[in-house]
């Protein structure tokens, strides 16, 4: 089952994910900063910020700020997460800074679907559709599926493989009615229930139906299983992840302020890096990146290796 | 080269390596608490104590008293850590409630021996071969092999797996030579270099010279990749693990007084039961005690659990 690549792609969402969940008002200042900071890490891909409603996510009020004021590196892909045509309109005045492509988004949970949209699985698909056709319509191209909650649910409990299958199926029917061009398939451990074995059976059933779709993870740390599920998906040939640096976020599907956000990007980098994996990343260069973000926060990350330091520097330290 | 266990054996070393590092002092009674509630949860070897210079280890000044104190429950095994002939004399004073073993304790850096011992690795062999003989000529069987920075080194860099056999192999010339009857090698991650590659590198080079020899892991989570690593050990047949509750302990080499200390043994509980092997732990029972470990002393743990809660008592809500 080994099919280790050569490279992967890593997608840095630790400003959106961060600065969403931070009780403490962060200054704009601040987040720019962070992310002309990750722009010179040798990371290609960053999620800079959120286009939601201010009233309900106060810590992005100052998205339209943040991307005016953060430097675009060449070569660097910057995007800016959005769920609706109002927070579209609000990323397309950018569309000079920012990658825009529009996203099918579904949950292998019913349970979650009504908890946390308020709808049906049906209604969502009918949701996503007009969501794509909106997109079409403006000539944005819809290029993934996403499925949340593809490993389990708090709501309810373990969702099997074929589940996960079934609801990438009802996305792609969407990109077929609506002619959008599918590349890439993510999968979301929403609330933290992936382990190595679930990540090795869930990726084999999509693998069967759909051989040749690019998957990438989106993985929580809520119980500690993060990188191992990580190298999980890496023997299974994954090629992009989702990650935060220093671990910036929350879960806050876990009930507990307490509980860990995404895969920290540092142990990801280390992960792959060791394993012969390019990134493209500058490991030392990233950890000072973690460590600015632990001074922006105010108190200490789950990020292991803004405390440990590299390998690499030890190595050069004994050589 | 996957080889899984039906069970894994589970030594708990919180109350030990936690109580020793950190800063606050910890009543003698908390100790005792915190003993007396990981015997309820269904592991059956716990580390309680360290026989140490109370000068060099103030926080196990009342190891004594803590021994005395707990309550010793039929099935678990309880042990003290002592490095010398007075450590070993006064765990002999509890042998009705401790189970005492001898350890030929080696190292395969020789830059580390040099830092961490004061002496050399000839040195060390020499003192090892008569630590053994003590204990045989006290009647105590020497069962255990055991290499520290098995997987790298802060000192001397990266350490290659020949290096880690030929550690292992010095190790069983003294039980040659003293009559040491040897069941068991403990690879320790002693620093945090380990990496799921380096782990499979180490243990295959390992069995292709002691097929048969049972081989423990004493991993820490210095870099984030503690459960990583476990996972890579569980597929490479390892059947047991040094842990801490809550991910009690710390990693004093590292340099970072925020850096993370042993794989906590929440996590590894729920990788082995989520892959279908057997630990005997109750985990809910278990994260009620990692609580308590957070509540004694007095800051949040590395342990996620702790926080976010089981799968299974998610599980039992939304059936």
């Amino acid at each position: 089952m080994s099919d280790l690549p050569n490279h992967v792609e890593i997608h840095e969402e630790g400003p959106r994910e961060g600065f969403q969940i931070e009780p403490g008002p962060i200054s704009t200042a601040d987040k720019i900063r962070l992310i002309d900071a990750l722009s010179e890490t040798g990371l290609h891909h960053i999620q800079a910020c959120s286009f939601v409603n201010p009233r309900l996510v106060p810590g992005w009020a100052d998205a339209e700020a943040v991307v005016a004021g953060f430097t675009a590196k060449p070569g660097v892909h910057y995007t800016g997460l959005y769920f609706n045509g109002n927070g579209l309109d609000r990323a397309l005045a950018f569309e000079d800074k920012l990658t825009i492509r529009g996203s099918i988004s579904l949950t292998a949970s019913e349970g979650f679907t009504k908890k946390n949209l308020n709808r049906t699985h049906a209604d969502n698909v009918e949701a996503m559709k007009r969501h794509a056709e909106l997109h079409l319509a403006k000539g944005i191209p819809v290029t993934r599926v996403g499925v949340m909650a593809a490993f389990g649910c708090n709501y309810q409990g373990d969702i099997p493989p074929a589940q996960v299958v079934k609801t990438l199926d009802d996305g792609m029917k969407i990109a077929d009615e609506t002619g959008a061009k599918i590349s890439l398939f993510s999968l979301a451990d929403t609330m933290g229930w992936a382990t190595p074995v679930r990540i090795e059976r869930v990726i084999a059933a999509v693998r069967e139906r759909w051989p040749d779709m690019k998957i990438s993870l989106h993985l929580h740390d809520t119980r500690g299983l993060a990188v191992a599920n990580a190298h999980a998906g890496l023997k299974m040939g994954v090629t992009r992840f989702d990650s935060t640096v220093g671990g910036l976020g929350g879960c806050p599907f876990a009930g507990q302020p307490k509980a860990a956000g995404n895969i920290c990007t540092e142990e990801l980098v280390l992960l792959c890096e060791e394993m012969g994996i390019d990134t493209g990343v500058d490991l030392d260069k990233l950890i000072e990146v973690g460590r600015m973000a632990e001074d922006i926060v105010g108190h200490q990350l789950p990020g292991e290796l803004i405390h440990a330091g590299s390998l690499d520097a030890f190595r050069r330290m004994a050589a």
